[in-house]
């Protein structure tokens, strides 16, 4: 199946004549492309401005159809706008001013003469930031565009759209203030020594798509070398939302993940935190399989078992499959009440579809997985509690709230659930206090 | 004189009662402080609360008066806070989302899956993300806290709050957005390549409050490799505003600048950029003294004479004086009809009563000089027209549209006189545009 990936809002001009917006959906239809919402601009006295929202599957679709609708007698083609490029428009994001500043007393106070006496507090004292700085709610949100979504290494630049995406989930779910900071370095030392030197400006650091196998040292070193907390969202995040779903899916088909045997396919940075939260957690075994030796290698060393992908299809209770590779998994590998989850993205490694079909208890796919549902909750909760680290149980509590939150018959919820962030943050914030990390951090 | 320099708040509950506002006020006058704004908090039946603001020479001063009050009959003292640090408070700026998120499909166009088209168009032709990414408003403010204020070299944590106040300035008066950058080094490779690293995030590099002499070095450097404005504001919106009052004070006493001749007392970060502006803007002669040889041949390279502090004030028709000295220029010095402007603060080199005095025809101080009048609009123009580069020119014009917003009798308008970061904005555009930099910023 193709797929709508363009959403286009045309605005037209229709004749008052019964039939001119038939008309219009016809030839959309005649296009195969979907119509979504319709609005009025304005009505005249002879005619009607609409705006009409087309889903497409590609630029050439869409021209198609704007060259069908300017052929039309009686309606007008005003204009063609992308509603994705729309809301792009001047950026996503913005720092602004919390303070009011009306007239020149506000300046001392927030300026200069009066900031210098709140700097030199925060030299005597520098906790003193946590409360007198924006430092308490900010996250940076540090990338070098080596592995953005499905598009590989664009760049910093480039990335920028997505990083800012972040920061309006953070902003909206967890009213926090994450930063965007590009670095402009595919060396790992440089890119450590960056993250380090500009790190003093924020109290997490959230780590966002950077390639294999720098990822992995990258954030290794950071958590090693900060008193601050750092994760790596593409590991951490997916991981988190991944094993919500799979505790959700066991529930729903009557399996004990702890008595379960979990098989993980591809061991990515996704994968391999999949696989190591799945140890944390304490499934039975944890089974994986990737095409490198040395990944494989790495995870039996934290307690895996390496296997080939026949063996842990044959194997496993839980299958997660996280290898960019669609199709990899067959009909005839699925195990009887087995649960899979085959999370690439856009095409997975077996049609959930399929997998039912050839007896799976459940099957879900990358649409499953929302990182928004993790992230903003985890860096609330951690800031909140001034935790110097983030730890595995914490990773296991957000997972289990997290499902907790999915209404009935579904496996994570929606991040529109406003409890579940708050929900993430808490479990966040107990946790660090029995692991005696409260007030760990340093800024 | 000792300078008022703490603003305290005291919440009181007062018995209704006649006198009792007057047997505060009475306290607090014999203590020599000064009162500010009184608000109603709450009327009861019996009592009223009220907020009484103070202003105090020190912390002790404070102690004194809240001791005294607290033994006044009928006066109950409920709260004591420092109205600089409440508005401080939680921090002065944060990023926010300018985009609504309210149900799933805004995620799909801010976010997955919508956000990859952008991205890859980005990637395609990096100019659209002057219009697809928040770049084109967005200033990092770049700092390692060597050199703040009169503090000296504090550190980038403690230096945050000046950072905050500065995004807090360019939020209001320009629209801009604008981020702190602490980079924890003394080291001026290390900044520049930290800067360098990250500098695809952001479409202005503004450099604040690094010390000398790295921070020549570090402006040179980062104007040499990187297409996009940079500024270290302590050197250039210093002089532009210097130059705005000097123009107009020289309105005000008659005299002609590109007649006059301009000396330069103390060359460091400000005085230097002082003495080189008023090169460029062509007075007749711009002589210039400082302790530092060296500090002194850079200048006479470029066009200053070099003399001593007895030549220089014997020969110049404007003084300028940024040494950090109190009482360097003693009242003998000052020749009839002088235009003199000593700006250290907190003290200056002469007061300027004590200049009128000894004969000057103008005398300002410190006070007079607010960067906040220069740095907003400047980047504002540079963002807007996109120059790869600040020039003295655009410095110039900068000052002239200054000078000429100052209301009649002031040599510089109000930073409240929102006309004048406009008329800088469109002064930097212009000036770009006959220079040809227009369009020249790489992102």
């Amino acid at each position: 199946m193709r797929k709508y990936s363009i959403d286009t809002c045309l605005r037209v001009r229709l004749r008052h004549q019964p039939g001119q917006l038939a008309k219009l959906a016809t030839v959309i239809a005649e296009h195969q492309a979907l119509m979504g919402e319709i609005k009025i601009v304005s009505i005249g006295e002879g005619d009607t401005v609409r705006d009409v929202d087309v889903e497409t599957i590609d630029d050439e679709h869409t021209n198609a159809i704007v060259e069908a609708i300017k052929s039309l007698d009686g309606v007008e083609l005003l204009a063609v706008s992308d509603k994705v490029f729309e809301r792009h428009r001047g950026g996503k994001i913005r720092s602004t001013s919390r303070v009011e500043v009306r007239q020149v007393v506000d300046l001392r106070y927030i300026y200069t003469p009066g900031v210098a006496r709140v700097a030199r507090a925060i030299e005597r004292d520098p906790n003193l930031a946590w409360e007198l700085t924006a430092l308490g709610q900010s996250v940076g949100i540090f990338t070098n565009g080596s592995r953005v979504l499905g598009l590989g290494n664009i760049g910093p630049l480039a990335s920028l759209p997505v990083m800012e995406g972040k920061a309006v989930i953070y902003d909206r779910f967890a009213g926090l203030s994450a930063t965007p900071i590009l670095i402009d370095t595919l060396d790992a030392d440089e890119f450590i020594e960056t993250v380090i030197r500009v790190s003093k400006g924020f109290a997490g650091i959230h780590l966002e798509d950077i390639r294999l196998p720098e990822c992995f040292r990258i954030e290794n070193e950071l958590k090693r070398r900060l008193d601050k907390p750092v994760m790596h969202d593409d590991q951490h995040g997916t991981a988190i939302v991944a094993l919500a779903a799979v505790l959700n899916a066991c529930k729903l088909t009557g399996v004990d993940p702890s008595r379960s045997r979990m098989g993980q396919i591809g061991l990515g940075a996704a994968g391999s935190a999949i696989a190591r939260l799945g140890l944390a957690f304490g499934m039975a075994e944890v089974l994986v399989t990737d095409v490198s030796p040395a990944a494989v290698a790495s995870l039996e060393a934290e307690g895996a078992r390496g296997v080939d992908l026949q063996t842990l299809m044959a194997e496993a209770d839980i299958v997660v499959a996280t290898t960019g590779k669609p199709g990899l998994i067959t009909p005839a590998m699925i195990r009887k009440n087995q649960v899979v989850f085959s999370l690439s993205n856009p095409d997975p490694e077996i049609a959930p579809e399929a997998a039912l079909a050839a007896g799976a208890a459940f099957a879900g796919d990358g649409r499953t997985i929302n990182n928004a549902l993790a992230y903003p909750g985890l860096f609330k909760g951690a800031l909140k509690v001034r935790t110097r680290t983030f730890t595995p149980e914490m990773f296991i509590d957000a997972a289990r709230v997290i499902a907790d939150h999915a209404q009935t018959g579904q496996v994570v919820p929606s991040p529109f659930d406003e409890g579940v962030h708050d929900a993430v943050c808490e479990a966040v914030v107990k946790r660090a206090r029995e692991q005696g990390l409260a007030g760990s951090a340093k800024l």
